[in-house]
């Protein structure tokens, strides 16, 4: 059994640095906090290290057969966490990478700012049946704190990867996907337009939407009515209408 | 002119306990905060008095004939603020008291305790056409800072009150509305159920739902398929589901 005691440890600097999106970005791993989202990601085998407070108790049916335990003081569990009342138990988790071969249900994010929507949008996305979720580089780094706590546990059922839009839009369209866009001009009311079952939503920044040359990509562009006085939908309240058109 | 210069006037006092949930419910009145927030709750007639930073400039297509307006100073818009750079400009509103007569979509809240997803859930509920929300006992405060600025100006478009949604239910259901509850068990896949133009839908907790003895008297109750490894959805984005799934 692996213990660490003090805070001042190299492997407990170099867990530290993962809650920063410079020091994800280099190991490529991310790290999650909590009974829930840690048990999702030992289910789903995103699991390089697990780290677990000296008086938390590993729950029975986890299986951590052949799994790299460190136990930690409880001041090194509070060093690691990113929430105030921690409970004590981490993941650190490897980063997935993907190609664009066989999905038929894309979920593609421009620019998403906010940490809590994009969280929600990939929890929304797993519940609509979204098979991949691909965020682009305006995005806000999914891997943070907040992020991953907003998702649910829904980051391990989904791939959700960093990619460059204008590049997997004709990959996607290749494939024979159709690319929708959402926006207020040159756009269709997405009650009136047929859906593909094989497609890829493109939904966009908080403030101003899908940048124009995304949207140029797409082969038909959405929106959504606003029946009354509202100026906008909330980005996640409206990618969940949309998605869950096409589940019709 | 009136002016304001020191944080220890009374109507300063007077004013800023409306930023505390007894305060407001004492007065019938809450404050909001920014410039868009002001304008519309100046359209809509909501204003008692309007309160603006010395160093502020009331916008020139405002209409403020007639309006109560005080003028103060930097320190007592600092006060008053509930966000950390402030625009400086305020308005005191009443809050509405309405009875059940004559609406067809409706939206009742049991229980919303979170009050960035009720602040959401108004603004959405103000897009899909909406015309009366009733939040009953459970929910968070709606006149909350944080809430109104995630209803982004709707709580003025469409009249938000307190309620019993035990006394609602039946009176609705006696103007011949369809009461639609929300629920995982004993309920229809909202897709397949033929749904009633003149509608409530009710909408619950953020963890436990709609409380059973709300649930017994609706009409029927829906479920959202969940076709994903998802829990649940977040409470804003069923919202927005359902709510446009009454808009076909």
């Amino acid at each position: 059994m692996k213990f660490i005691q003090s805070v001042q440890n190299e492997k407990v600097k170099e867990w530290k640095k993962l809650t920063a999106k410079k020091g994800r970005d280099k190991a490529g791993q991310f790290i999650v906090e909590g009974f829930h989202l840690v048990e999702e990601a030992l289910k789903k085998d995103y699991v390089s290290v697990l780290i677990v407070d000296e008086h938390i108790e590993i729950p029975h049916g986890w299986n951590v057969d052949n799994q790299e335990i460190y136990h930690v003081s409880s001041a090194v569990a509070k060093a690691l966490a990113e929430t105030e009342t921690t409970q004590g138990i981490f993941a650190i988790c490897d980063q997935k990478q993907l190609d664009a071969s066989s999905y038929s249900r894309v979920l593609l994010l421009d620019g998403v700012q906010d940490p809590g929507n994009i969280g929600t949008i990939i929890r929304t996305a797993d519940a609509a049946g979204v098979e991949l979720i691909v965020c682009g580089n305006g995005c806000v780094d999914v891997y943070n704190g907040k992020s991953l706590r907003s998702t649910q546990g829904s980051i391990f059922h989904i791939p959700v990867i960093k990619g460059d839009l204008q590049e997997w839009i004709p990959k996607l369209q290749a494939q024979g996907i159709t690319v929708y866009g959402t926006s207020l001009q040159d756009a269709r009311d997405y009650r009136e337009v047929e859906l593909s079952e094989r497609y890829a939503l493109v939904m966009g920044n908080e403030g101003n939407g899908v940048s124009a040359v995304v949207l140029q990509q797409c082969n038909q562009n959405l929106y959504i009515p606003i029946l009354g006085e509202a100026e906008s939908l909330n980005v996640t309240v409206a990618t969940g209408i949309l998605l869950y058109q096409f589940c019709k």
